[in-house]
């Protein structure tokens, strides 16, 4: 837990009897990394919302899409890399996928590859059932916690949000959560969006473009930071959030170009494809499901076909429509099943898989917005999904971030893994004599027992700022809701952590040569 | 959907090209039972936080529990009901289970028997996998939405509550919510508990009594219901929720006497064990639910040495203590594990399990009460729990009710719910032929495709005041958060719904013999 952490607010504890003075004790000393009930990467897959053979039906159908119909818009460039691995363009200049291209490219594509922090304590292994919790993007509001006020998002909010995700021991990598209104340069935001974010936290970064010309400059910057392009290939800290395709079933023109030069520059790439069910892909969530395996298979075959094993995150993002009206619905429970089942389909091909949860359609951090990310977390958490998406901090399905959530929302994610972690079973905690002892020849409770004090820390959790008094002690506090205390906890956070791992030297250099426009203040306490 | 529902607030719905006028008039018509997407009873059962083999190590110490260290205190009755069917009485005066007992006990104990309504559109079949949620107790305070004030509750909030729950679609039974704290005589508070229940919902109903004699005067009452004893002996619409033990493995005098009741009055009971982890129960989980499994076996025992076969819910409920303070935390990430692992050791005996979930820790309808209710309903529903008591309505760790979470929490079980019906997997719903229909010769979007029109109720549910508009719609409307929509919501159903199946004559009968102490007034509208 770090320094700013230990001073959120946190609950009051009340006098209780046996062994109280010992547990405060070790309430006073925080934990080691490896001794902490939570971590990142915690092993999911206790939830299924598919059969193993509904898997297999869907990675079937996915296959008869991809040879059957294929996708459309590929760029010249792009055909003459898959087709020269095997795909074949027709007539009406659709790129068709047989089969065997897809099961060799599934049998090369990259596995196992570490995405890396700048801080090497951030490294994420998101492979097999490991759970790895992040934000992402791109909202373009930010949301007053007590006026429901939507402004702008602006530089020095994705660099305050960053920097925020910096100190939350829940959230384990930072995806460019707003788009940086006042730059009306796109260059100028593709820029300053990766620079806020990398300038924000050492952990693990995922960024996008719209045109390669400006991932060029970003990787300037991003060598500049690394000590060179050598370190940075060796340790690439950002990896690319790439919408290589509208669904359904065509490529992104440009989008595309950028895909292209992440390989080349050695950033791993999210491949995501994110079809809205009911609009942009089937109503049928195993339709949905089916058509957006698909296209990120397509999109593998890309990246393979330029550079075997290029290391790239099986995106499968489905989103759902409010059939009602067509609008997005990021909070439904239909969204929890696409999710959760998009964890299965990637545990399937043995991939990195990354999908979204936590975008709840409400407006505001209320009752709704809770318990829509909630149901989604714990579910796709324990479906085993590797790099959650979109976790933290989002409102009104992706239109609004709120500092004030995100603060929230990390202790929703640590309730998440510890239910991931689940239960452990074993002689010492089946506890057969702790209650023999506590029974025959105890005090006939277990408040004070030896076990009670070794399982305090190691079996559970402690939220950072939900709130666990009794009425009587609430009352007394002045009944503060859990919306009172993130604002507290925001502020308290934002005044203290600067994050330095830049050094001026380095930032002056960045400065000197490319487009920043983040002022030196905004990163410096006032 | 009842009339009240209809009319509760709803998300307003923007134009749209593409179907617009086909969803409207489907959208207009309320769905018949049988085409909901969500119902009473669906099936669990994916979600699994413990392995086989855990499962059979829980079991066979919760055997090692009963063989070795048994029950304390005991009632004569008790002692001689036990003892005849093959339990031992040490000289230590516990109650020793040998193996061979328990075994002989879950072959011949009450499986699939139905938890009846007294309309029989609401029994439930709550055995298997099947999931129902519903209410419970026994809060002392009623929480005002806006202020945060908590005040004593009464008859009258009881019966509000039960006419609430009676409207709404997702919350399948109902359980004493409050303690009709104005009644200060025991006998006049279990009494009016069980008439303001079963006057104000047809549901199935659950209540508890601190003495038999109290009990007896109710079944009177019933008897006059149902139309005779024979009559309510072939449908009881009330469980008893009976505390026969006190954690950890030691009798409730009083409660057995009701237990015994019970049995022999024909009513079904909920054999309740609620340790607490930490405090009543080993702080490791797998212990806690170890001792529960074994108190909840001796109960077992105990009812089938009465009379063989007799309803009886397995109810393991093992409660979470802060290990802080020692104060119990019902909204915590272990409670959502315990209750679910106790499904699955339901399901492992084939017995009709009861748990609790949805028991947050936060005082008011805020962010934390949506969060910590929404991950214990997902994973408890998940895992296949039978009967998920406390599910709607509480706060502050049963401490409190909220008729505004009420309403809110019966949107957060019908997702629940939509997540236990996961995700259909048929040729139909896989979609190639739509896909290739849409990309091919369609228009590119499926908003407007037959198969979206088909599956717009079928296929997704809706929240009843969970808002889905968007930022300016939203802003239009003032703004308002789901807690201002369940105000309103709260505020229309209890104008409008009182329930009259019972007729006057009968109130009548029953006022002049018994001590009705609910106000006729109350009981209709002003």
């Amino acid at each position: 837990m770090s320094d700013v952490q230990a001073e959120a607010p946190r609950p009051e504890t009340g006098a209780r009897r046996g062994g109280r003075e010992a547990r405060r004790a070790l309430r006073a000393a925080p934990l080691p990394q490896n001794e902490r009930p939570v971590r990142a990467g915690m092993e999911g897959g206790r939830y299924k919302p598919l059969s193993d053979g509904d898997v297999l039906k869907i990675h079937n159908t996915a296959l008869d899409i991809l040879e059957q119909i294929g996708l459309a818009d590929a760029i010249p460039t792009g055909i003459e890399y898959m087709t020269k691995a095997g795909a074949k363009l027709t007539d009406k200049g659709r790129l068709i996928f047989p089969r065997s291209l897809v099961e060799d490219t599934l049998a090369k594509a990259g596995r196992n590859f570490v995405l890396h922090g700048q801080d090497p304590r951030h490294d994420m292994e998101p492979w097999g059932k490991r759970v790895y919790y992040g934000t992402a993007g791109a909202a373009v509001h930010m949301v007053d916690p007590l006026t429901g006020e939507y402004r702008e998002s602006t530089t020095k909010d994705l660099y305050d949000i960053a920097r925020m995700v910096d100190t939350l021991d829940n959230i384990h990598f930072f995806q460019r959560s707003v788009v940086c209104r006042e730059l009306p340069d796109p260059l100028e935001m593709d820029f300053n969006t990766c620079y806020a974010s990398v300038m924000g936290t050492t952990k693990h970064v995922g960024s996008s473009w719209v045109h390669q010309d400006h991932l060029k400059k970003s990787l300037e910057m991003l060598h500049m930071i690394a000590g060179g392009e050598d370190k940075w290939r060796a340790r690439p800290f950002v990896s690319q959030s790439n919408c290589f395709v509208v669904p359904p079933l065509k490529f992104a023109q440009d989008a595309c170009g950028c895909l292209e030069m992440a390989v080349h520059g050695g950033m791993p790439v999210l491949l995501l494809s994110a079809g809205q069910a009911g609009a942009t892909a089937p109503a049928a969530l195993a339709g949905a499901i089916a058509q957006e395996v698909a296209e990120c298979l397509a999109g593998l075959v890309y990246v393979n076909s330029i550079k075997p094993g290029h290391p790239a995150i099986f995106g499968t993002w489905c989103f759902v429509s409010d059939l009602r009206t067509g609008a997005m619905s990021g909070g439904s429970p239909e969204q929890a099943l696409l999710s959760a089942a998009s964890a299965q389909l990637a545990q399937f091909y043995d991939l990195t898989g990354g999908t979204a949860s936590g975008m709840t359609d409400a407006k505001m951090p209320d009752a709704q917005s809770g318990y829509e990310k909630a149901y989604n977390h714990a579910l796709v958490g324990n479906a085993g999904a590797n790099l959650i998406y979109e976790s933290a901090g989002m409102q009104a399905s992706l239109l609004g971030f709120s500092l004030e959530s995100l603060l929230i929302d990390n202790d929703i994610i640590g309730a998440a893994q510890r239910t991931i972690k689940a239960i452990e079973v074993t002689e010492d905690s089946l506890s057969l004599e702790t209650i023999r002892d506590t029974c025959l020849n105890g005090p006939g409770h277990f408040l004070g027992s030896e076990q009670t004090l070794n399982r305090m820390q190691s079996e559970y959790v402690y939220p950072l700022i939900g709130d666990r008094s009794n009425p009587k002690d609430w009352v007394e506090q002045g009944r503060p809701t859990i919306l009172d205390r993130a604002i507290k906890g925001t502020k308290s956070i934002l005044a203290k952590h600067y994050p330095r791992h830049v050094s001026d030297e380095i930032d002056d250099a960045i400065r000197a040569k490319l487009p920043v426009r983040l002022a030196k203040e905004a990163m410096r306490p006032a």
